[in-house]
């Protein structure tokens, strides 16, 4: 806890530097590379509109690029006593360069480089995210179509229904995240817009060269308009974490069920023992711990986008210093998200599923719409097939082989895995991470 | 409130069944149109597949029809001791077509009945708001036009700080449905697939053809996996309430803004006189109710998301009857936002401007930066230049002249709202309006 | 859907109209009887400062209890154009009484007015809530003592853990009631005090008695400060929902366990056939849509703090018309709130439980522990008897009796529910429900 | 970020055990203190009742205590590799004491060790939090009476309205805290309650002694249920940040007035330089980050319920490692809490505010209805003084006295400051904070 400022001996103005600077120190480490990348772009721009010289130009790249490589490594720090990744930027190129160092800031504000670091830092981790999304999506598909012959019980307000299968359970989460790609892609799409040029968000007299940035950092287009651009704040954090909290939800709903199907009181699945924890003394406790902690960090980001919401919400326009505040809960967000994917992924592949469910009877009842149907397809008229079916039932006769017969797009006998997969292609083609890498390596030219 | 269950003489079972329509009868009306089509489509594809015989079809249309009209007509009432639009519909048919009325629900549930149901009407009203958004864009941008040349305060902070426009700002808002098109496009694209065939979340035994309803119906693809389909209850909705809260948020802030600059300390815009209320014994006040309720409005819109996850947040999959509540607060959400948009439209078309703001002398620091940049413009170093107007202001001997110079892409002297315009074409273009209403088209034979 | 404000022939003003008043007229039923007594205790406190007539007030006094008690019966209607309760109630006093009618409003504003209604309003309902809230405390502490000696399995992480019972279960849900009730208490307190005479926010000229409409309404003591009582706006309704919420949290986790124990991978309850939903053909179908509904509802309620927060937050001092939005979130949350605790205590009451759980062998190993640490009691050292133990289970030659020896407070042999229901009836005591009725019949001359 | 599983050469368990420690040893560090007071309770209880010999418990007293002494001055670490602040605990007594340092953990376990551990750290935070309120409220009711003759504006719909003072605004916020401060009590209540013997959630068949650790701790009570005690896990975080969260709501809106106060177009207050950033070239410019850094994390304080819940909704009765992630969001909050308190403390301490506001004649409207009202009380007619000023004004030769004549409760005039005092003497003196202090103390024989 803080030391009271009415107490004695206190530096009230450390006290305030302290409440100001917050967290900023530790969360402008996730933006490094992107600072770097965003001013490499502005400079080149500069340099073309006559604001700095060829050869100050020259230098000023080597210098960024250095640091770019150390923070690559994650060998860049913020050293005490300098307040944020800008200045940290600046103070390692004016030691090494003099002052020319300081001319990267020539026409732009902090307000439109921190804008264009988040934009350029969360399109990096939207792609890391697209890709683990697809890497969990794979394995979902390969273990739908690995046990697509196994059947188990279909709930219906948590009572046993109707016959289901493993193909369709795992199949189901795999199409969840397809739908979870189209947001993901029109989060990506309002994110690759460029901000840079719009100053405290009202431009400047400068004769900026927008389209030059825009192009240089590989945006799809610019935030034209340079109050929208400031505008920008908050909501794209807000939308971005819409997205993600999509991701979460199908993660979430998927990590509750397999924790709810590997209680004894179902035994459907048996998690991989690295991820459970148990006690010698309980072997047949074995504790879902990984996927309850999934769960409940999804469940956390689903929750994100309503706070960043209760923050810039009823804010006129233009730069207030409460968008601070949003970047520890939106920069974070990413890695968090990342991991659960990684162990759902993880966990998805190695999980044990019980073959046998359906020779414990108490499933049996589950088949009686199936033998229904059957007799009003072999000519039985529907309701006399239906009413022979339940005095079955009633009179403890009613037998029915543990199979189904379903034959529609979807159904058990027919996943249409296939035309998920095309779904997911459509989707992950519709994002240009080639244009973006180029535009990247072009200007760190490698 | 109700009556008390251990009250003498109260009916157990009619407590407990009001408990559970709860407000069904009332929501349900949102979607009676939509049943009907379902069921056209559901119907026309069972007499393909033999299960329905050509003249039952026949008469069954014929019916539907009859109904679809009389619900288009506003006339459709669902009546004492209906249940739900699924029964009145049913009801409807049997009185008027005898038996044959009972065939409709051959082959599917109530289950997927209800989510055709949902996305055909959340289909149809995302064009409304998609239409309603594009109007106020239209207005934005000619106001945005229209006044590119006044120029008001751009505050930070809300502290005066450098010029800006009345250009920029209407011109912002327009920017800002841009983006919030791009995921009401994400929305529409998760609505625009068919899960009808699911039945109960588990299929079904019988042949039935789920690509023939989904291109009667005109859906992009279906929900193919049928335990996905039924997952996407809640989920659709929590998306779409997504994307509306993104335009919502647009709105509310607009609202923000304009509320705060009619206030009389700032005076910079003038509401119409029938969007707001005031008395005659204070002539100065002007209180911008219509707004206020906007914003309001607006900002619940926002909550709605996360309300819907605090209902389907960690339910395993199948069906459960909480998904009921979700219909009271997902389906009243459209024509609250299109009322919200509509009066933002009227009122941001009639706002009057003040032309005279800088008038006002205590606008005029807001120069300093222009005045710094002119003198350096002007060969004067930067520094020398800075220090040299940090002089003047002390000394109170600054002056510039009203007015600026801004060139680059979307400053105040280039709003690039052609640009903006081009984006919004692109969005609007990525919907299928014209395929969804040529299928609804033929199947209503018109 | 509304009309386009743009086409033709729609009236403008009647469109806004419709959009301001919105569901106002609807919402202010709720507010009917307590717009009434409050106008009783204001006109009361006028005529002791000379502001109105002895006659007048008598008048006025013996149509207001009228119009009470129309409103008690549910006869109180707000008419075709008229605005809201506060212009019937005049309407209505004035077609009897002449202009006298209009003398109700000297001396205060709409804005203390609804501030009033609301607090007389909230301070019956939280009365009726507390009352619901005790009647369920009482049906579980009755389950919990009849059914102290029935073990069921505890679980932890959803895994067989440890022996526990139906004493302990039900009696859970009752202590978490007196938590809530500790709240519900905060609430209350927050809730009665008097905000009449603050005016439009900022007081009034007149020597208003501001004492005695505190005591005449029978609140613990006022708003002071007049600023104050405005920007309890909002903030009231908020903690009142923070209080209703954890209530409905602990009834939705109540359901929730109901739905999972009655799911037939359990069995441990059966909840009343008049509450489920099931289907002959198949019998073996209890959908527990009664207590899904309750769960829904109360996860609604609970998100609803969270969406006045949104409407409410970072708006300055001063009275908005944004909180009439907030009418619309709050004033039905009582009903849905009291049917949840209704049709809970119906369902706690006649839940059948099931009192041979442990028959099923797959329960046997949580008693594990307890076989350790008998053997530990009994002298072995405890790392031996863990390690016997554990092997025994290996080995499969493990057994153990189906009871238990728990004793210390609160455990399955010693529930402390009489503790239990001291703390409840300590928590119910501290609410001062006499002096309110008291004071309410008083003015009402009953 | 993570490494990927899937990568060569990545070791499973240690990014298994990464995902599952996650933020737990960073946090547990909040908890170090209190959990070695649960533990020499716990202790002393099993000693009285013969399961720890008298030299035992003495020697592992000492122990805790030096530890205690350690956490105390900042200097307790969780040591690599060490999983949580319980085993540390263990692991340095252990150390000291060899094998005796083990039977702390005997009859109970980790889920009501950390229940305890939160318990006694919430419930002294929650001391220093009502400390700070207090200590902010003085500052309020200070400046009240100081300013108690200063007019200001007020505003309605942010039009201006009608005469206001500053030592309303102040003393506005200061009666808010009051109301806070009953809630911040429930929390206090609810906390205040002994879970320790309720072992995994299911009690234990030791003879414990829970009444005894009650008093040792100064409990008010125990959970009694076991179950109950383990539900409380979750919902305690979700009510004590419900109470934070109005405090937040209150701090928050104060900020919002003075930001939008410290606006040039209002010019009401100058807050502290050391508070504020600005520009040499923009004297004009004081940014208030201190404040609005203060309302964003007050902000993102009250929506922290909402997350809390998005975790614990929808699970069932019993531990799951969900609970870990609430650690994350809740222990943070109370630092974040504190520091915004005090920070709002000495900004309100140090305002200055503008006496002569009223010098603007665009304030001048504001006093028509103290004019007309002024009339009336001369006899004049109410509707004959409403229309002279009406008139008046419309004809431009509306005038008033800069001064109003408000004497009732609360008002301009008689702002009562002393009965509010009174009411937060009241709340404060419903804490027991010195019964809490006297436990401690005695325990650890201080």
């Amino acid at each position: 806890m803080a030391q009271k400022l009415w107490e004695k001996n206190v530096q009230v103005n450390a006290e305030i530097d302290r409440f100001t600077v917050g967290r900023d120190r530790e969360m402008d480490l996730y933006l490094a590379k992107y600072d770097v990348l965003g001013s490499m772009a502005h400079i080149t721009m500069l340099e073309s509109i006559g604001l700095l010289q060829p050869d100050e130009l020259k230098v000023l790249l080597e210098g960024l690029k250095k640091i770019y490589v150390s923070a690559e490594r994650g060998e860049f720090v913020i050293e005490d006593g300098v307040e944020d990744v800008h200045s940290q930027v600046e103070l390692m190129l004016t030691r090494d360069l003099g002052d020319v160092g300081k001319k990267i800031h020539s026409g732009r504000s902090r307000n439109d480089q921190v804008l264009v670091d988040l934009k350029l830092f969360t399109r990096a981790r939207l792609k890391d995210i697209a890709e683990s999304v697809e890497r969990l999506f794979r394995v979902l598909i390969a273990q739908s179509n690995r046990y697509k012959g196994v059947l188990m019980p279909g709930y219906t307000h948590l009572q046993i229904a109707m016959p289901s299968s493993f193909g369709l359970w795992f199949g189901a989460y795999a199409e969840s995240l397809v739908d979870d790609m189209t947001f993901l892609q029109a989060a990506y799409r309002m994110c690759n817009r460029n901000p840079l040029g719009s100053a405290a968000g009202y431009g400047s007299s400068f004769p900026l060269n927008r389209e030059m940035t825009t192009r240089l950092l590989g945006f799809d287009s610019m935030n034209y308009n340079v109050v929208y651009a400031q505008m920008g704040r908050g909501k794209m954090e807000r939308n971005v974490l819409f997205a993600l909290a999509s991701i979460a939800g199908t993660v979430s709903k998927m990590a509750y069920d397999a924790c709810l199907f590997s209680c004894q009181n179902f035994g459907f699945v048996k998690l991989p023992d690295e991820c459970t924890t148990g006690s010698s003394i309980m072997p047949h406790k074995k504790n879902p711990d990984v996927f309850e902690l999934t769960r409940a960090k999804c469940n956390k980001l689903q929750s994100l986008p309503q706070q960043v919401m209760m923050i810039i919400n009823n804010l006129p326009s233009g730069y207030f210093r409460d968008y601070q505040i949003i970047k520890e809960i939106f920069l974070p967000a990413f890695d968090e998200l990342e991991d659960c994917l990684q162990m759902s992924t993880y966990i998805m592949d190695k999980i044990k599923i019980n073959e046998h469910i359906l020779d414990d009877d108490k499933y049996l009842y589950m088949f009686s719409v199936e033998e229904v149907n059957r007799l009003a397809a072999d000519g039985m008229p529907f309701r006399d097939a239906y009413k022979k079916v339940g005095l079955d039932i009633e009179a403890g006769r009613f037998t029915h082989g543990k199979e189904v017969h379903h034959t529609h797009e979807g159904s058990i006998g027919n996943l249409c895995n296939d035309r998920i997969e095309d779904l997911m292609e459509k989707a992950l083609s519709g994002f240009n991470f080639k244009t973006v890498e180029d535009a990247e390596k072009a200007l760190l030219g490698r």
